[in-house]
């Protein structure tokens, strides 16, 4: 009796076959969440026992249920087979063929996917709130050096190399320079999150650094797209996304320092239940869209959201009812994240890799480096510990696939140096939390309480 | 940068129209959520100041931002137009042409609709949460005798009554009949609990007979279907759906006498944050996958994994978690069922609706009358308010809608049966809370706490 598995095939025919289709949507459904957190639960209850953040256990729970691994979760994309014992088991609940399971998964996955993408902007709307506006404003000039330099530093190092050293053409060379910028805001702020360290100044140098490198990136793919599809480069558009960025970080700031007691009044006025969760999804909802609308990312809507409410007295209970979405719904996306990451690339054996793997080493030093050294870019009187601002714009995460992705399907990229880049970014991704664990070891004991633990 | 938006169209190729897609996405997915937050919020607000259940604002926000109104959430079944003007902005801020959107729109709308099931889920979850197991077990030969009477009455007068005064032929009225014999657990749930009325024993009586009435539905489908499709009825498939569900009740009551104490074991365990409200969606998504496995719905499944851990010792907690799901999705579920409503059958100036109208009539009468009769057949001690019983058995809501959808598409209903069905919907669904809340208005006063507004 349930309605988007009527809707999704809108010519429900009174067929058996009708009903069945409908079972087989709700068993694959049910059972891609069961495998996702039965997964990202086990591996996250092994780091935390080795005191790792939990972000690396979804990761690698998705690297294995996923693509390179039980192929349970497998994103379209990918196109990588479904596992046959998955296939053949819903096909005897629901009784459907089992060549048509395949299908009925790949056309029910943007469901997960959506659902995951409200979990990230959840875990950025939470990491807004976490924020102090005025630290964030305080280190503004840092953070921006810090973004900049980790822009400069790994695309040039990057793009001069594999064109001076591995002899690659002008336009891939830039495609992968461009792919090496990439910060992923996500994981960053879950780890910064889970270790209680994102009221810190670093904490907000890497956060506010991390925003403006989701905006340079943008800026960074217009630019590449126009030079790979050959045109001339127009600077209009450009400008037009610079002017955008400014309005948009001004507004942010503006709205931070007043928005918050009209919010607190207008919730004080709601008297039907649930008043609090839906108020805050509504400033999240607006902002998302004022970021789509001006040609921003709406995650950096959603950052700006949560920053919008940090002032709100009702600060508490929003994060309250905001942490189970992200408990829930981020480790739907970190787990997606590693699910897409084909790892059948790295095996040394396979000759096909061999090229790959010596670009991909280039790639890695460069990518790590470009943004450690990017943590000294800046002048400072205040101690800072700059290894940790380094370490925190590392990963590359979901936003380097998403460049890898756009890379590949335009065809910019040989074989192995896609193989390169994937491993960049899932060595840059897999490292950074590790380090980072380890160089803030000694500083998480002192009462400050991990974001998502504290309320679920 | 998200994935959602880049994997729904995999092709991504790279040009403008691609990124612009993805904008379009973007927007039409934070609009729709902004339209029906805003909508709902509104009307509950207004709704709970006149002291009628929040539910009923949510869905008449639906209706009016729906097919029958704004045509702002348009399900793509209905067959409704979109809102020109929500076209235009999407086209102009994504420059993307017009004529795309409602194609963009109509594609992206299952991703709601996941999330919509979800919030249904999550409600059951929450009602069997706050069940008493005891209480329920106590009350289980009224319910069981609530449900059948629930479900003869109004299926032999409405059959009876159509055939013989209106003349229609027996499958129609057959299937017009069945369509009288659903009952909408989720409005219930919603309705006693807001009333902070679930743990009363009119409360449980209509909660254990709306669950017994699913079971009951999802046989009479088949029979129906069976005796549509001009095939010789097969008694096998049915006697094991009995079975089956005789298996799902005493197993459901069984591991909540004995799971919950394992559960809250593993609990104490689990070290990672956010583990409350992933354990809680296991084991949601475990009787999920349980209840569809053996031929059930899925919904029992929820409201079953939610009377498992009624007994846990982390009752308050998993309630706190559970309860801001609710409250987002839960509404968008109910938004939803409003927007599918077309109420341009209700116009009297239209003289094709006006055979429906009279149809209609009969059919409310025998709705509502059913419905309550159903309050007065069984043999109780106790005193019970019967009233209360039969008023929440009465909504058809959301089983109500799929019943008249099936039997649309399969072409058994005239169309001036099908306004009368939708008609009879619409009544019963609105009616009972207000009835409901009417009746139940000197009972609410008692410090009960509502399921809904206490934790979120």
């Amino acid at each position: 009796m349930l309605f988007p598995q009527a809707m999704i095939f809108p010519t429900v025919i009174m067929e058996v076959s009708s009903h069945n289709l409908e079972v087989a949507e709700t068993l694959i459904s049910v059972i891609r969440f069961l495998v996702i957190f039965l997964a990202a639960r086990t591996l996250a209850e092994i780091l935390v026992r080795l005191q790792l953040p939990t972000i690396l256990g979804e990761l690698l729970a998705g690297v294995l249920v996923g693509s390179s691994g039980l192929h349970l979760i497998v994103p379209p994309d990918t196109q990588a087979p479904l596992n046959d014992t998955f296939s053949t088991l819903i096909a005897s609940l629901a009784s459907i063929p089992s060549v048509d399971i395949s299908q009925i998964y790949s056309e029910t996955f943007p469901i997960l996917q959506g659902v995951a993408t409200l979990g990230l902007y959840a875990l950025l709307f939470l990491t807004g709130l976490e924020s102090e506006l005025d630290e964030l404003v305080a280190v503004g000039a840092e953070a921006f050096t810090v973004a900049v330099a980790g822009v400069v530093i790994p695309f040039s190092l990057g793009t001069i190399g594999l064109m001076s050293i591995f002899h690659i053409d002008l336009i891939p060379a830039v495609f992968t320079g461009a792919s090496m910028t990439a910060t992923s805001i996500g994981i960053t702020a879950s780890v910064f999150g889970e270790l209680g360290y994102l009221k810190t100044r670093e904490g907000q140098i890497v956060i506010g650094a991390a925003v403006l490198d989701d905006i340079l990136g943008i800026i960074i793919l217009a630019v590449v797209v126009a030079i790979a599809s050959g045109g001339i480069f127009d600077p209009g558009p450009t400008l037009q996304l610079i002017v955008a960025a400014g309005i948009f970080v001004v507004a942010a700031i503006g709205l931070s320092r007043t928005a918050a007691p009209v919010f607190d009044w207008i919730l004080d006025r709601l008297k039907a239940p649930g008043e609090v969760v839906v108020a805050a999804f509504l400033v999240l909802s607006f902002s998302c869209f004022a970021a789509t609308a001006i040609g921003l990312e709406a995650a950096l809507g959603a950052f700006a959201g949560g920053l919008i409410l940090s002032s709100s007295k009702h600060i508490h209970a929003i994060r309250e009812r905001v942490a189970p979405l992200v408990s829930l719904f981020a480790t739907i996306f970190f787990v997606l994240v590693g699910a897409g990451m084909d790892l059948s690339v790295i095996d040394p054996t396979n000759p096909e890799n061999r090229a790959g793997l010596v670009v991909a080493a280039f790639l890695f030093v460069v990518a790590v480096i470009g943004k450690i050294a990017a943590g000294w870019s800046f002048f400072s009187k205040k101690p800072t510990k700059r290894l940790v601002v380094g370490l925190g714009m590392m990963p590359r995460g979901e936003v380097g696939l998403i460049f890898l992705g756009l890379g590949t399907s335009a065809g910019l990229l040989t074989p192995s140096l896609e193989a390169a880049i994937l491993l960049m970014v899932i060595g840059s991704t897999f490292l950074a939390p590790i380090l980072l664990r380890l160089v803030l070891k000694e500083n998480t004991s002192s009462g400050s309480i991990p974001l998502t633990s504290n309320p679920s």
